[in-house]
This record gives C-alpha cells, sequence and structure tokens, in this order.
C-alpha cells in the first residue's frame, strides 16, 4: 500500500539549478516540492559570475541587470623586467552576438532570491533542513507515465524549533539538484568521469583597499608569485581567485585540502606577493571565503529510468574561475524543465525526456574540455626570460578569444536529434539550428516600437513559430502566405493536430510574423488572421523612428525575402528546426517525432 | 493655546502633484501627512500622457518602462476628397534630445500607484475621506521658519466603518494640490485668470473593435464631422478624444455641461461618424469616460506667505489632449519638494521658496499659451475644397513641431534669478543654464561601464556639482585641477561653508568628475581624492567598449577641454549655474544667494 503524499516533481537541492527547475515548474502550474539540506537559504559567497546567455534567457534579466554589476573590460597582467607585475594588454570583455554583451556578477544567494521570490509569488517555499534517506522505484508502474513511481523518504533535521521526523514522498518524477556530493548521484550509483587536479586554489569576497589600477575590472594576473583572478562585485566588493601551493593547504597526512591551514589574513597574504609592485592592504571586511582543489568530471548518466534526473554540480564539476557553474546548472533545468512540462501535461511523448542527457551531457563534456585548457594555462607558470618554458600571455589571450562564445552560453549547440532537424539549414544559413536564437530588434507593425525577438520568446512552455513571411504588400507574396495559412489551417497540421475540443492553437504554439520592409506602412490588417492572433504580433524586419537600432534580419539570417520561411524555436529559446512553406510538411513530421495526439 | 497634531508638511490631495510631494518629503526624512476627499484611490481614467521629461526624472522611469505603452509614431488623418478621411502624413512622435525619446501613456491610477507604493515603503499611506474645513495663519510667528503656523481643521467624512470627526492640524507648511476646484485656492483668495473656451470635448477609454490602421498610433483626425485624438493605452485599451457640439452636452438652460445628456455610447456614435470610412464598432468594454469644456486659466499666486503652496490643476488647467496635465502637475511638485526639504533643514535661506512661484507661474503661463495654439488648432475645421478658411494640415503640423521640446518637457526654462545664473553661459554654450541637464552617455572610469549622467542626477535634495577636468594624464593640466581643489577644500569654499561639525561635503553636495577622453587609461589615483570621494564617481568622455555609445560632451556641450568647468546641477536636475576654474568664487556668490551658514 503506498502512503505518504504525492506531488508531481520534488526537488532535492535549492541551488540554482534546483531554483530555476521549482520556478519554470510552478510557473506552469505544475506540483513541486523543494527541499534542501541546508538550514536557510544562502545569503553570500559561493558562484557569482553570470554569463550574457544566462541574462538574456529565463526572465531573470530586469532583475539581473539592475542587481549585478557589468564587466566591459578584462585587463591582463604579466610578469614586469622590473620585477612584480604590468598590465600588458586590456580588451572589451564582450559577446558581440549576446542581447546582453557584458558579463554580470553577483553573489549566488542574490541570484537565489530571484528565484525565491518568483517561487512564493507562485505560494511555494522550500523545505529546509530536510534530507533525501532512501529513493526507490515501483518498477512495475514505469510503464505508466503518469504514475507516482518514485518514493523518497524523507529526515527533517531537528532544529531548534522542531523535533526530527521523517515522512515519505511519491513523485512522478525527482530532481537529484544536491550539488557536487550529490546524495541522489550517489543512491543511484552514478559515477562520476575524469580527474582531480593538481591546481588548489583561494577565493576570498572582500572590499579592498588598494593602489592597483584595474580592481574593478576582471582582470588576470600572471605573477612568478601565481596566479589571481579579481571579479568585480556588487557593494564595493571584489572576488579575489588566488592560486596556492601545495604546502600552504595540504594535510601532509591525508594528501587532502585541509581548509583549517588556511584563514583569509593567509590568503590575502598570498595575493599581496602576486599584486606587487601594487599594495593591497590587509583587509577589513572579508565577506566570504574558501579553499578548493579543481576536480574535472562529467556523470556517467544523467538520469535513471528518465523519472530521476541529476542537474548542476550533482553530474559537472570544474574550475569556478571561467565563471561557468551557475550559469551550466541554470541551464540544465532550463533545459529539463519545459520538457517534463510537455510530458506531465500528456503533450509530448515521454521520449522526450531522453534529450535532456542527450544535450546536457554532450554540453558537460564540452565544458570539462575547455575547463582543462582554461583553468591549465591560468594555473600555469607565466613565460619569463628566466623561464622560457612558461604560457606566455600570447597562448593565454588566443585560449581566451577562442572559448569566448562557448563560455558567454550563446555558442552551445545541441547536435542532431528528434528534437533538433537541421534538414534545411540552408533556408536560413546563418540561423543555427541547434543553437539559441540570436537577438534582433524588430519593429512592432501596429505602432512602431522597436522589440528584441528575445521579448517574444519567453520561456512559457510554448513552441515559437516565427513566420518569415516577405513583403506582404506585394500581391504575388501575399499569396504564397494565403496558400501556407490554407494548408496550416488543416485538422492535420501539426498547429491543428494536437489540440483538444476547443483549445486555442496559441495555448500551445505562439504564432509570430516577422514581414520584410515595405515601401510605405505595412498593410497588416491584409495578412491571414491565424498569422496575426494578436495585433502584438506582427513584427517588421525594419529599423525604429530614430533609425538608431532595427533591421537587416532577412539578411543576417540569410533567409529569402521572395519565400515564406518559418522557423520553429523550442520552449528553451533553441532553434528546434526550420522549412519554408513548400517544406511546411517537414515541420508536421518534427512535431510527430515527440508530440502526442490528445484523447 | 495650540491644540490638535503638528506635521512638518500637510497635504491636501493625492493626486499626481500631492503624491510627487509626499514621496520626494518622506524619501527625504521629512514628516508628512497627505489627505484626500476621495473614498479610496483612483483605479482607472483621467490623466495617461506621460512626457519624455516626466520619464527621465523623478527615478520613476523604471516601472513606467515597465508598465506603460510607448509612443513612438504619429499618424495625420484629414478629410479625403472621396469623403471621410485618408491618412495624409506620419511622422516620428520622438524628442531626440531626452533620454528616453518616446512619450508615454499609462491610466493615471497606475501613476498614482507607483508613488504609493514609494509611500508605503516609507511607512505613509493616504487619509482618505477627509476634507479641510478651514485655515488660518498664526501671523505672529511668521517669521520664525520653523514654527507650525498654519493650523488646518480636518473633516473626516462619515464613511460604513467610523462616524464622521473633526480635527486639527499644525504644520510648517500647506500643500493644495487638491484639483482644478481647489478648496485650498478658494480658501487663500486666490483668482483664476483666463477664459473658458467654446471647446467641448468626450473622452473614453475603451478597447477598440476597428480596421482602423493606425489605432496603435497617436492619431490626429480632423474630419469634417468633429475632430479626434487616439491615444493607444495600456492592456489594448485606446483613449478617444472625441470633439463634441453644444448640442450633444450643453444644458439649454443653464448653459454648461451637463454630463447626464451624454453616455459612452453617444459618444462612439459621435466618433463613428469622424472614423468613417473606417468602421469603429460599438465598444464592448468601456473601461472609463467624460465630458468637459476647455479652461484655459492660471492661478494669480502660487502662494501665502511661502506657506501654502498650490500645485497642479489647483493652479492652472487647460486642454488634456497634449498630454500636459498630469506632468505639469508632477513637474511643480517636483520643483517645490526639494526646496522644502532645504528650508525645513535649515540648509537654505526662506527666501528659497519664492522661487517655486517665480518659476513655476511662468511655465504655467508658457503651457496655456501653447495650449491655445494647440488646442485651438485642433478644435478647428479642416481645410477642405468647400471650405477654404479651415486649418489645413500643414498649419498643424508646424505647430505640432514648434511646440515639441516645451511639450515633451526638455525644453522648459527657467528665467535667471537668485537660482538661475547664466553670468558665465559662455563657458559652456550648449548646456543651457535653467534648463534640464541633457542626457549624456559616459563612461565609468574604473570599469567602462557606460551610464547616463542622468543617473547621477537623482532627486535626492543633493546640488550635484559636475567637475569637467579635461585631460588628467596631462600634467599642466592636472596641475589646474589640483589648484581648484587647493580652493574648493579652504573653508570659505561653497563645499565646507555650509557644513557643520563632521558632515561631510558628499551629505550636502554630491561631485562627479568628467574627464576628457585620454591617450590609454585614465589615471584615476592621480585625480585630488575631493574629485573622487568614491571610485564609481569619476567618468570618462569617451565611447563605450563596443563603440555603440557616449562620447563627444565636452564638444556637445561647448566645453573646453584645457580649462577646469564646473556645472551646478540643482537638486531639481536643472542646471543652476555654471563657471570655469578661474570664475570658481562665482559659485561661493551663488550659493550665498540662498544657502545658510548652520550654527
Amino acid at each position: 500500500m503506498t502512503t505518504g503524499s504525492f506531488v508531481d516533481v520534488l526537488i532535492i537541492g535549492a541551488g540554482p539549478a534546483g531554483l530555476m527547475c521549482a520556478t519554470a515548474l510552478a510557473s506552469a502550474g505544475i506540483g513541486v516540492r523543494v527541499i534542501d539540506k541546508r538550514v536557510t537559504r544562502l545569503l553570500t559567497g559561493q558562484a557569482d559570475g553570470i554569463q550574457p546567455r544566462t541574462t538574456e534567457s529565463y526572465g531573470l534579466g530586469d532583475r539581473l541587470l539592475r542587481e549585478a554589476v557589468q564587466l566591459h573590460m578584462a585587463a591582463f597582467y604579466n610578469p614586469s623586467e622590473q620585477g612584480g607585475i604590468e598590465c600588458t594588454d586590456m580588451k572589451p570583455d564582450i559577446t558581440p552576438n549576446a542581447r546582453f554583451p557584458y558579463k554580470l556578477a553577483l553573489n549566488q544567494g542574490a541570484i537565489e532570491a530571484i528565484f525565491l521570490d518568483s517561487l512564493n509569488s507562485n505560494g511555494l517555499g522550500v523545505d529546509y533542513s530536510v534530507i533525501p534517506t532512501s529513493i526507490t522505484f515501483d518498477e512495475s508502474k514505469l510503464s505508466d507515465t503518469i504514475a507516482h513511481v518514485v518514493k523518497v523518504t524523507l529526515q527533517h533535521l531537528e532544529t531548534s524549533s522542531s523535533p526530527g521526523r521523517t515522512e515519505t514522498v511519491n513523485a512522478k518524477f525527482v530532481l537529484g539538484a544536491d550539488g557536487a556530493h550529490s546524495w541522489v548521484r550517489k543512491a543511484l550509483g552514478i559515477t562520476m568521469d575524469g580527474d582531480q587536479t593538481e591546481h588548489i586554489w583561494g577565493a576570498v569576497d572582500l572590499v579592498p583597499d588598494t593602489d592597483f589600477p584595474d580592481i574593478r575590472n576582471r582582470t588576470a594576473i600572471h605573477s612568478v608569485n601565481g596566479s589571481i583572478m579579481i571579479i568585480p562585485r556588487e557593494n564595493d566588493m571584489v572576488r579575489l581567485y588566488i592560486q596556492l601551493s601545495d604546502r600552504d593547504v595540504i594535510d601532509p597526512a591525508s594528501g587532502r585540502v585541509d581548509k583549517s591551514r588556511m584563514t583569509p589574513e593567509k590568503l590575502i597574504a598570498v595575493a599581496q606577493k602576486s599584486f606587487l609592485p601594487y599594495i593591497l592592504k590587509d583587509a577589513q571586511d572579508v565577506d566570504w571565503w574558501t579553499v578548493y582543489v579543481i576536480g574535472q568530471r562529467v556523470a556517467s548518466k544523467f538520469s535513471a529510468h528518465e523519472r530521476v534526473f541529476i542537474a548542476g554540480d550533482a553530474c559537472h564539476t570544474h574550475s569556478p574561475k571561467a565563471g561557468q557553474g551557475m550559469n551550466a546548472s541554470i541551464n540544465d533545468t532550463h533545459n529539463l524543465a519545459w520538457k517534463l512540462v510537455h510530458v506531465l501535461r500528456g503533450w509530448a511523448d515521454f521520449s522526450l525526456l531522453k534529450s535532456y542527457e542527450f544535450e546536457r551531457q554532450k554540453y558537460a563534456q564540452d565544458l570539462i574540455d575547455f575547463d582543462k585548457t582554461h583553468a591549465g594555462l591560468f594555473s600555469a607558470k607565466p613565460k619569463t626570460k628566466s623561464f622560457e618554458d612558461g604560457v606566455s600571455h600570447e597562448e593565454n589571450f588566443k585560449a581566451f578569444q577562442t572559448f569566448a562564445e562557448f563560455a558567454s552560453g550563446v555558442g552551445i549547440q545541441y547536435e542532431e536529434s528528434t528534437w533538433i532537424n537541421a534538414k534545411h539549414q540552408s533556408s536560413a544559413p546563418n540561423l543555427t539550428i541547434g543553437q539559441r536564437m540570436p537577438p534582433q530588434i524588430l519593429i512592432r507593425t501596429c505602432d512602431y516600437r522597436p522589440y528584441d525577438i528575445h521579448e517574444y520568446l519567453v520561456a512559457d512552455a510554448r513552441f515559437k513559430i516565427l513566420v518569415f513571411a516577405g513583403d506582404v504588400n506585394d500581391e504575388m507574396q501575399l499569396a504564397k502566405v494565403y496558400a501556407l495559412a490554407e494548408e496550416l489551417e488543416k485538422p492535420t497540421s501539426f498547429l491543428r493536430k494536437y489540440l483538444k475540443d476547443a483549445q486555442s492553437i496559441e495555448s500551445k504554439f505562439s504564432i509570430v510574423t516577422i514581414v520584410a520592409k515595405t515601401k510605405g506602412p505595412v498593410k497588416m490588417l491584409g495578412i491571414p488572421v491565424l498569422f496575426r492572433p494578436h495585433w502584438s504580433k506582427v513584427l517588421t524586419d525594419d529599423t525604429d523612428v530614430t533609425q538608431a537600432t532595427g533591421g537587416h534580419a532577412y539578411e543576417r539570417f540569410g533567409i529569402a525575402q521572395d519565400e515564406v520561411t518559418l522557423v520553429v524555436v523550442r520552449p528553451d529559446g533553441f532553434v528546434g528546426t526550420i522549412a519554408l512553406a513548400s517544406h511546411y510538411d517537414d515541420l508536421n513530421k518534427y512535431f510527430a517525432g515527440f508530440m502526442r495526439v490528445l484523447v
């Protein structure tokens, strides 16, 4: 007999990966419960780097942009012939192809607060001081996609306000977002493949008192005394990553890092040597600090039976200095959440959930490969006259450039699959299928207001159908648009086939029409009603009235103005497939690969 | 014997003018009480036009930009030779010199909610269902600037939850922001000078169903059946201003407008005729409506003894169609609030309060003059073949252009006075003393982040001292900067003279240094500490790292790079005066005109 409570999705771990997932599921109306072993939410420290892709997606942007600091410039310091260090280069630290082209930095607690506030607005919170103690599957029901097949025993830890107790939760799905030492991963017997490095680092958040000129820029210092990475932060703070030597922190007996051998004062003393000839004074205000050895590992599996998933640090660990960890974690569950929503709503076949591991494990491996190069170069000794075998600034800078798109998140590429179909890539050669839809300013036809297309690609679990309709003031072209509308209105078209009873197309798909620049005002009311479900959903590929922004989207993407081109953007913002009107049946096939006809 | 409660400032009327003042005073820590005769706050209708100057100032921008619709294009419709109307012109409806160059539209209730939320965050609210019944001055104490000399009797109206009662409030200052029929104005015996016009208009907020192409643009329709102004609004709504004829609404017996003779259905029927050949269907959803006759009047005085002030509709009434009213009201008390703060804190001489009437009455008269032209042209019959004496589109459009800067708010000019000193206008010929400081993108020196100078000009009651320091990497120029710093550090300088005990300069002034573009990084740590009170307060006149924005401020303002130029920006964002370093003593004189030495 089954006892205990029931929930659609149980999330174990309230860090960025778990909270991202909880927020996305809760806003879609999915039943969620979040537990965390910590006593309360994080207030300081930990991850702080926010990549351009993270800022532009998930609806976090507004508040992140208000609260975080922005990194626009990277400075490079190397050994000087006079001893100490000198600035050898400064480079804009930007991602031209991103909507917000600069990195942000903000403490992890503040980022989690954005998710927590969203959860709270949905009447949800996190159950703190709770740990899982067992997890089992009801194997007989695994084929029933809506059964509560995962049983998890939870232990409420004893706190000052309540005694401990145990309970049982029956979930349809479980997410293990419980960090590098993931209990869920271990309980499922999933191994971590890869190595521990030899590189030992310390990190400290402090308000610095220094004459170092680039203390408010992202600065890489390579000195003969060790390397330092500076990340400016909110409230006058700065995060310093400080390279340590074995003798600083290794316990000779165990050979392991022993944090108790280190103090923030000692960390700063190490940094002071690398800053010379600049003076870094002893810090008055240390907000947070840690020491760590870099491990570079990926989980062998990302799921068990597509019923329990792991995400974030639970499935990949690497160096923090490239500012990837939190972004990778958020991106993991951003990839997963819409798929859970589709399966739980009965919209998609269960097999859609296999795409999570398929897409994210490959990404994680790319991330480790990137990190091996990046962290290796950064931990290596710099090239000097007396050490010709060291790493030169040129080598470092080349790596910085090579990995910029990947590190920013905008260059992430998912492989071809049922869910990423590049058959008609040539219909829009510069709009890469399997990458996120790039930002593009378009003008809202009816009121000339400029919008970034990203504002039409909100993560609301709907597929977005972008209809590049050409010059609709041209009768020949408009005839093509009407012909397509006629096909798509048929009950067999993907727009209609998966609807039940009185469901509207817009409940499952969001149609956005992008017309080419026309002579004179766009005759918007001449467009088929299917392609203008609301006055706000027709955009023009033109500059704004001040001619400061917008325009040239067709040209930029390589889309022909005398065709009608359909671009399918997945709920996570990735381009799923593309087809000309003449190939619209390939869209029927694409959606038939994972969508379910509702009965 | 004095009885009753005591408060620094009693505000009568919780519309935009009153709430603006309350919000500004409360954030400065001044004791405020706000009463209003209404039962509860406004939820709909009334004013809705937000001019560029309103968006860029007062700290409302972020939320306004999220909630309001933006107007980018103006369309003009005139009689067609085929009968009905046709589009004769479309023009970008923008203010190039504004930070946010477009107008916004949002219902007044939503705008008041922004202020109310700010008030609430300071623990304050509005006392509704309360009216003043008497106001008296203790004339014997008028010379004592900190005495509670104004006694106001308040009547709490009987409501379902409480019986009526009276109370007495003793205030240092009173603001009458109680609308066109202001009780305060009448109690003080202040007359309204000017005329009622003959023009009768209706206004209605509705969700339109129409084939009119420009329903989401700001559209002026001149038809032979009357004129219409369309203002698109939030939630798919549209505001229509509809010209009416006497017979529609005038009560023949009284000769006055009788709202009971009109209904929203009748209003829409009038509009339908002017829309032809386009179809405006009978509206399902009317959110709000009214009828009115335009009065064009200015109060003869804006204050009594500089102890009681009137603001907003209480001192100027005019046509609503140019979208001025709410902006003028907010601007009135934006002008007043910092002066009250300075006098109440003892920072400024009482005479500073005289500048309110001096500056705002002149503005109100300019506003009426503008409105006479604008509303007159708009109410006039259009020129057609059969009516050659009508107003042509060219005349209308010329007026639209002529008044654009004034109407947007960015062209408002205060006259020379103790508080606006244009003696050294030639030191920055293109930075007009007496107008608001224009927006300008500058780069924060230490981290290359672009900022609009407006972000450094927040309405925090402090005067802002902009130090245009030139190329500080040049030793000759830096010597000039040091020489100025030495003078300004003297106890007789305006920066020091008005401080008491341990007060810091930054408690009263905000110093922002703007250096010219240099070769290589700016040597920021070489600048005198006086001119870099925090690392964030040195800006560079350069483009951002993407070279998309910023730069050329010295050139644009006409400021010499080989001088050191000081620009004084008042707490309300208006340029108060300008002087070269060699004339810094004129700044001492400027501040001596109204600042008080604290004892």
